[in-house]
């Protein structure tokens, strides 16, 4: 039975947010004559003098970065949100808004102009997890910051305007719309079942292991049931965590090494350097409780195909709702197969 | 106090999704070095002996166009929904699916393969109004289908991957996300008040003025108050009609003639054929009745500030929720200056 669904088109229901995706597994030998982007995969420097983000080199702000050997945050010159918005409401017939505020942070991940997540080491990217728990301690613990999302857009064609390795964290008074989506879920979940319906799920995926791609002591990467993007990703702590801030030393290590090898992974499907937003999902920091949450870090990436060949998320898409071609178990098939090593050191 | 608002980061929220989007008007100055599009202004032939939308040429599926002067439809030769799936429920501890049904049509606006809707007469877009029109009853009434999609994405930019006029149709059993949204906020408002939310959000808007762009005596094209995307337009007829099964021969013809006058305003904006996609969102057709619902069409947009640099929905967009930059005030003010006559014909 549950071959029969995976062959035909099908609903599958997101356990976090409540929404289904259609799934159109018949279509994917659908012909491609429209957009292509450019494979794009040019060697870079070290370190590039015109670039806003390397060491010792001046930002539009008139800025100027510090020599920094690990990874460096700033408040983000262009901030969406800005920390002293003063509160107005405004509730006019059927025109409602309300001011917001909020800190926008930018995380360079290495010095190194030329690097990205995969072609750093483990060690490294241990220092950008340990940065993350940093932000989301001191941003969460801020007045007014009731909610830290932490995320990166890699590659132009995911709206990221510098190639220098790098994150953003956009923190905030109310919380977003994704995060309520989910905590409603893990709530109801929680209430009803008092345990974490993560782990719940974590331990069906480990039994079935058709979605499963990487596992570690602590961490598993795996392709979500209810993925929308084709190579859509999540990694998941093992334990019960409620937010990053909570992993200790051992478990940093572990979440920067499963980190290096689903980027490795990604790099080596399309022999190219992966676009992608990710993004980790955690409990709110507005002081309450929240045993429900789960943390996790997501990867939204948009080839499907090659290269070139991207998914379109637009007219069905934005006017109902997500639709996928391949399967999450094709993909998942996929990507274990790749090798281990990164292509450009093969 | 209006005005305070609309100068510091707020959020506005959107009366049919129940969601909020983050508006940060002081950000418009922000420098972009990052993806750039292709302007791709080509002129096209009127006739292209290798699109398979033509007339008379031969589909991938081997069958043959007619030789159509008017609007012509046909089931997609690659429909991401299939009218004869089994039916089969999954619910596997946390894995949640169901098959689904459907029927995918493609809609071809005019038989000269250079045309766009703002290059076509409003004779010929009514004729595109009639043939919606006929779908939403016809798919409507077929057993299973129990929503109508009717959608157009424009533009390579879009995932269009033929610039032949043409828009689709996918029609299906279960209601799709954002229609059980919208009818949830709908009904809400009608059952406290009796009266369309639309219809009474559109009363404001007229008063106010500030986002209206076109009107005419049947239609209004105007910028929500909670728009997203840059330049995003609702055109929303003043009759409380829950579908556009309803219009009447005068109105099908003041629909065609608003989305003339829109569709030039938008290339005008750039120079350039401006990319969208755009859907109608309207009553689903299960037989039960919708007083609540309020029929409108709305155009996603993605250029933001000339016709190669988009508004990239990633990171923050993403995990969190939309954002802007423009307020709606702001796109609605240089869309009202611009010249009627499109750019290609003064
Ligand atoms: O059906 P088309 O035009 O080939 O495909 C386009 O529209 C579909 C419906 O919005 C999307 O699912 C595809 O990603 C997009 O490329
Ligand atoms: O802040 P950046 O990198 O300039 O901008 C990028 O990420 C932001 C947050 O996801 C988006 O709002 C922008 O559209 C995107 O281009």
């Amino acid at each position: 039975m549950s071959e029969d669904i995976n062959s035909i088109p099908h609903r599958r229901y997101n356990i976090l947010t409540g929404e289904w995706i259609l799934v159109s597994p018949h279509r994917t030998k659908r012909p491609w004559q429209g957009k292509t982007e450019k494979s794009g995969a040019v060697e870079r420097e070290t370190y590039d003098p015109s670039c806003y983000l390397c060491p010792g080199n001046t930002r539009s702000s008139g800025e100027k970065n510090p020599e920094y050997k690990e990874p460096f945050s700033f408040v983000n010159d262009f901030s969406a949100l800005l920390p002293d918005s003063p509160k107005v409401e405004k509730h006019d017939g059927l025109l409602i808004a309300e001011t917001e505020k909020g800190i926008c942070k930018v995380v360079c991940f290495s010095p190194d102009h030329s690097l990205t997540l995969p072609l750093m080491e483990v060690e490294e990217i241990t220092k950008v997890v340990q940065m993350w728990k940093k932000e989301y301690k001191e941003l969460g613990e801020t007045e007014d910051i009731n909610y830290v999302q932490i995320f990166e857009n890699k590659g132009a064609i995911m709206g990221c305007s510098n190639p220098h390795p790098h994150g953003q964290i956009w923190s905030q008074l109310s919380i977003p719309t994704e995060i309520q989506k989910k905590t409603k879920h893990l709530k109801d979940y929680w209430e009803k079942n008092k345990t974490s319906m993560l782990s719940k799920y974590l331990e069906q995926e480990l039994e079935l292991k058709e979605r499963i791609l990487l596992e570690n002591e602590h961490f598993v990467a795996l392709i979500p049931y209810w993925a929308v993007w084709p190579y859509e990703v999540m990694i998941l702590p093992k334990k019960h965590y409620q937010h990053i801030g909570q992993l200790n030393a051992e478990e940093e290590k572990a979440f920067a090494e499963i980190i290096k090898k689903q980027t490795i992974m990604y790099d080596n499907l399309f022999g190219t350097s992966f676009p992608y937003s990710s993004g980790i999902h955690q409990a709110p920091t507005d002081g309450k409780e929240y045993p429900e949450w789960h943390f996790h870090m997501s990867f939204y990436p948009p080839l499907l195909r090659s290269a070139t060949v991207k998914k379109f998320m637009v007219g069905y898409e934005m006017f109902a709702g997500p639709q996928r071609d391949i399967t999450a178990e094709q993909a998942a098939d996929t990507l274990r197969q790749l090798p281990e090593t990164h292509y450009s050191k093969s």
